[in-house]
């Protein structure tokens, strides 16, 4: 079989426009947000035809949903500051930077958005969350090695319980977070991991 | 001035007609769930003009913002077990069965939706959660008569670090949820409570 026949291959036209479709995506979401974005818009950015669009991505979630695994994927260092505390607090700052800062939150804001109106969405953002536990489990066991917290303590639940109260403010009381706020919430959950409250 | 005129005490047509209102708007969410609210078919089912409909509360997010305070004012009774990992583990219950019953979701799930939405349906869900953790306070308090956290502990922090990691696994890494997960998440922030996490 051609390439010209599947055009999957990396290179390949398929593989361009989906480039140049997932890069119109997140463009048209840093200059208009969330609310604003239509497949027609992102259709003229791209230079690809909207039946196109429509056809493999479905909708603007689709295509939000499409871009998040494409525009994070694999690009996050996990932090590695030499205690559990320095690591979940470097998280937690990136996290409230990434979702203040106008000029990085468009993404991330779409991607929790979007997963309301959009199965298609709640599984891409449930599927990046499940790849960032996977690689953020390294900060725990790292500091069970240190000695620590102790040996039995759930890695994936530490991350969730550090990062929760940043999410809690943002989307559910819908109060302002800042690097204070970050760093408590690491600070409480290494606490409460070394009282052992994340026991496997 | 008349009571025809001014029309908003209660029991007069203002009133009465925002009551048909925000119960029809409870009723369609309760049957259609947040992506089919349509502010037409709120008008249809409470009889209220759409015109009124649109001048009062502007959208369907509009009208999910009133229909919160509307339908959850003053009815949340804060648990009162004896303990306060009691009385959160009880919060967390209620919260949970409260996000995940499908007979119960509806309003929850499309309050924090329409938030994404509409700033109007934004600021219910702060002011909501601001009574509630108001409210709230005084599990902590008593936590704190008894002695069993530190004096200066400040109970909305609690509140928030015990609810956190529930909303975290429904609208962020969209992980599923129950009474067991509710259980830990209220006891990891009595630990950490108890261990000086959330001093003033």
């Amino acid at each position: 079989m051609s390439t010209e026949l599947t055009g999957s291959r990396p290179g390949g036209r398929t593989e361009r426009n989906r480039v140049a479709v997932l890069t119109a995506t997140l463009d048209e979401l840093a200059e208009k947000g969330y609310p604003g974005l239509t497949v027609d818009a992102v259709a003229e950015r791209s230079g690809v035809h909207k039946t196109t669009l429509y056809r493999r991505w479905g909708s603007a979630e689709g295509l939000v949903a499409a871009a998040l695994l494409f525009g994070i994927e694999h690009r996050w260092e996990v932090p590695d500051t030499g205690s559990l505390e320095g690591d979940l607090s470097a998280m937690n700052r990136e996290l409230t930077t990434y979702f203040t800062d106008p000029a990085k939150s468009a993404l991330p804001l779409a991607s929790v958005a979007s997963s309301f109106q959009s199965a298609k969405a709640a599984d891409s953002l449930r599927e990046y969350y499940a790849d960032r536990h996977e690689r953020g489990a390294a900060m725990t066991v790292r500091a069970i090695a240190r000695g620590e917290v102790p040996a039995d303590t759930d890695p994936v639940e530490v991350m969730r319980q550090a990062a929760a109260p940043v999410f809690y403010r943002l989307f559910i009381s819908r109060e302002p977070i800042d690097f204070a706020i970050a760093d408590r919430a690491a600070r409480a959950a290494v606490l409460a991991a070394k009282a052992g409250a994340f026991a496997v």
